[in-house]
């Protein structure tokens, strides 16, 4: 008996929904699952469980091991295999009563269920064919999922569409390696090529483009899957962590009025417009002799380095000890949206334009325009926000919206990773695929290039579990699931 | 239209599960609960929902109001009146993402539903005839329940056995008034009496034990509800906290050895042997100048009246300064289980009778023998005990259970009260019935004593509502239950 026999013989039992609601639904999965349970239910009236049809729910008693009643309740019944694992089921819906659930389970396990892992319903729906690995992945991203954007992917994944798109490459993969293996059964001619070279190396072209953009994908799946990462950099005292505070809507990062304050970089996410934006609150950029400050400082960069937007914030009543800055930020900015934002403004009168005179007695136009021509040689838009005031930051959420817009448009219609699972299989793929293509270009043997072939297609089968024997890997799939999934 | 009737026109919906687990529940109850669910629900295959059978699940696909598929789910149909509430109702199951179920239920709402308020799903089926009053609120008893004892309570009331002792006492009593009021309509004969005044003056007697003894169920099922109230009392520094800490299993209270640190009263319930004891740490009862710490144990000897259980502890080391504490505890503990417990018996030597001289010199018998009969005049069991060791304190826990043993017992035969408002009904009912008594022993007029027994059955038509129109005390019943409830 092999170690994934296992899992067929035991008839599981979980709770699927949490404690602490009206009503709990407990799980029962496996070839015993309808004798078990209708061991300890009584229906109101009509047939036993085991007599009823699948897809019915029944309206009764269910009691303890010892018989004593324990609850009134519906029991739905699936039979194998139109249920979620493909399995014997059965859903028992109770009050939501930890002790009535934990009683439930108790008798449950001395009627002959056991306890099932996390992610152990779906990993028997996997088992028994009734989905690949990566939709019984999205299964468990769904779950998860916080935004609009993130749960479109999950729900484009586990209705199959990535699948889809994998089975049509590897369909034309199969047809390539085929070509190229028949030459070898007749390898005594020499001369003789079914497959045209040639258009091999345009399959083999046309397949990497569609895998280098199901790879690219991956940089914008981590976006929606852990939110878009909002670097805020700029120098100490700028403001930083009061706009992190305006953004979140509430104190998750102490602010002072001490120089260096935020050292280390503190992640939040907030859900703006249906996109999940992660914003990452850095130290403030000085030189620093405080090793600890030090430390904090260089991981601004290396943030900076992750992020897709950078928001540089600026002391307007300061700006001259910003521009030192350019020569460190900039050029870690290629490629991210740069927004530069003026701290402050209404400290030196900017946010009223019309008085010309700031509280401080400079004259403002003069110097905002001088502020502005400062930074003119950034490429960059820029606005006038004071941190602390939400208001004065909804162009900022603007900003932000219309670069979530951009994301949603593209899950909308493409195919994207989120998994780093797949993302690894599809790297190695491409290896394979470059390996593929120069031996193509080089005049290779067929032999040679098929077994490179073979190697893509493995790849490409560990997406969708297809080639995946290993009771290790299927564990640290499902290991991350919830109990009662 | 009365307010009620608003009731019964919308259609409500409401997650019957909290968010975090596998999957989420969300009721909908209406007469256009199926139109409703119908409109956003897609099935694999076979009939739509409208074309469905009752007691059905259907697999397919649920979309939001502008038709975007949002998740795949289970619909489970039920049909007035065959259904919890009594209505037309549709449960889905779905993912339990947080982001799927608010946006379902906006997609709900959107089609016409609207939010449940809490126990609206109950007030529907009371409202309905689904159920009686007493029964319905026994529903939210049952989801609170934590104990054996506090679920078998709740569990027989929902099932109707407390409606049903009702019901009967009220036919007794019907027919006591019929027979009186039929006296009534003969006026013109003064001399004739249906009724036997005598027998009457029975039936009433016979009424009046069965309320009473409901009524005295109540310290029962208020201890089963919340907890057997133990009161741990006893001087400063005698180790009350450590055994309540020990007892608890864990740090609730903060102990020291500074005298007199536990100022406030400390309440938590601990499941013992299936019963729910609500442990009570007290202040130190000593002569003390601190205001806090006077307030403190006043508050002391409050609950100490309030206790069924009294665990004296005294400490062995210094037992002479407790003598005092006789005239102020003894008198406060009568009808209680009192118990001494001789705590830091191990520091006199008394866990090791074989041992005849204890670390500190002291002949231990001798010792022991006199600390003994200095309390000797009060009769409760005792025990030695070294407090922060739970071995030594096995037998305080068994003498808990076995107070525990007489209550669910109790709890097996008996119906117990545990609503006030239950309690209020039928303490009022017993007032009247006292009247009745009296009425019937005076020779009252007929016309009067019916007057006071139709005010008995309205105060027991309380209970199970029949004799409740307003929508206030309907509110008052409903609002402590949970939403989707």
């Amino acid at each position: 008996m092999t170690d994934t026999a296992f899992y067929y013989e035991d008839t599981i039992c979980a709770p699927a929904t949490p404690a602490g609601g009206a009503i709990s639904v407990i799980r029962i999965s496996g070839a015993k699952a309808i004798g078990i349970a209708g061991s300890l239910f009584t229906p109101k009236s009509g047939k036993s469980l085991a007599q009823r049809a699948a897809g019915t729910v029944a309206f009764g008693d269910i009691s303890d091991a010892e018989g004593e009643t324990l609850d009134e309740v519906l029991v739905t019944l699936f039979r194998a295999p139109h249920s979620y694992t493909g399995e014997d089921s059965v859903e028992i819906s109770c009050h939501g009563s930890a002790y009535i659930v934990s009683r439930l389970l108790q008798s449950l396990i001395a009627k002959g269920c056991r306890m099932a892992r996390p992610g152990e319903f779906t990993q028997r729906a996997f088992l028994n064919g009734k989905m690949d690995l990566s939709r019984a992945e999205a299964v468990a991203d769904l779950i998860a999922s916080t935004s609009a954007a993130s749960h479109r992917v999950a729900l484009k994944q586990m209705r199959g569409q990535f699948s889809e798109e994998l089975a049509a490459l590897r369909d034309k993969l199969l047809h390539l390696t085929t070509l190229l293996e028949l030459e070898l059964d007749f390898s005594d001619h020499e001369d003789l090529e079914f497959a045209d070279r040639a258009q091999l190396q345009d399959i083999t072209e046309e397949i990497r483009a569609k895998l280098s953009r199901l790879a690219s994908s991956f940089r914008l799946g981590n976006a929606i899957k852990n939110g878009t990462p909002v670097a805020i950099v700029g120098d100490t005292n700028a403001g930083k962590s009061t706009l992190l505070n305006t953004l979140l809507g509430e104190e998750k990062a102490i602010v002072s009025d001490v120089h260096g304050t935020t050292r280390d970089a503190i992640e939040d996410t907030v859900n703006i417009g249906g996109t999940l934006f992660r914003f990452i609150d850095t130290a403030g950029i000085r030189q620093s002799d405080d090793k600890v400050e030090q430390i904090g400082i260089s991981r601004t960069f290396k943030k900076l380095e992750e992020a897709e937007i950078v928001l540089w914030v600026i002391d307007s009543t300061d700006w001259q000890k910003s521009l030192r800055l350019k020569s460190e930020i900039l050029p870690l900015c290629a490629g991210k949206s740069l927004l530069l934002l003026f701290n402050k403004s209404d400290l030196i009168g900017l946010n009223d334009l019309a008085r010309p005179t700031a509280p401080n007695g400079t004259n403002v136009p003069q110097a905002a325009a001088a502020m502005l021509s400062a930074f003119a040689d950034i490429s960059a838009e820029h606005l006038f926000i004071t941190a602390q005031a939400s208001s004065s930051c909804a162009p900022v959420v603007s900003y932000l919206e219309k670069a979530a817009a951009q994301t949603a448009t593209a899950t909308q219609n493409d195919i994207i990773i989120t998994n780093e699972r797949h993302y690894a299989a599809i790297l190695s793929a491409l290896a394979d695929l470059d390996r593929v293509s120069s031996g193509l270009r080089d005049g290779l043997p067929g032999d040679l290039i098929s077994q490179d072939l073979r190697s893509v297609l493995f790849h490409l089968a560990e997406i969708t579990g297809g080639a995946i024997t290993s009771d290790e890997v299927l564990h640290s799939v499902f290991k991350s699931f919830c109990i009662g999934k």
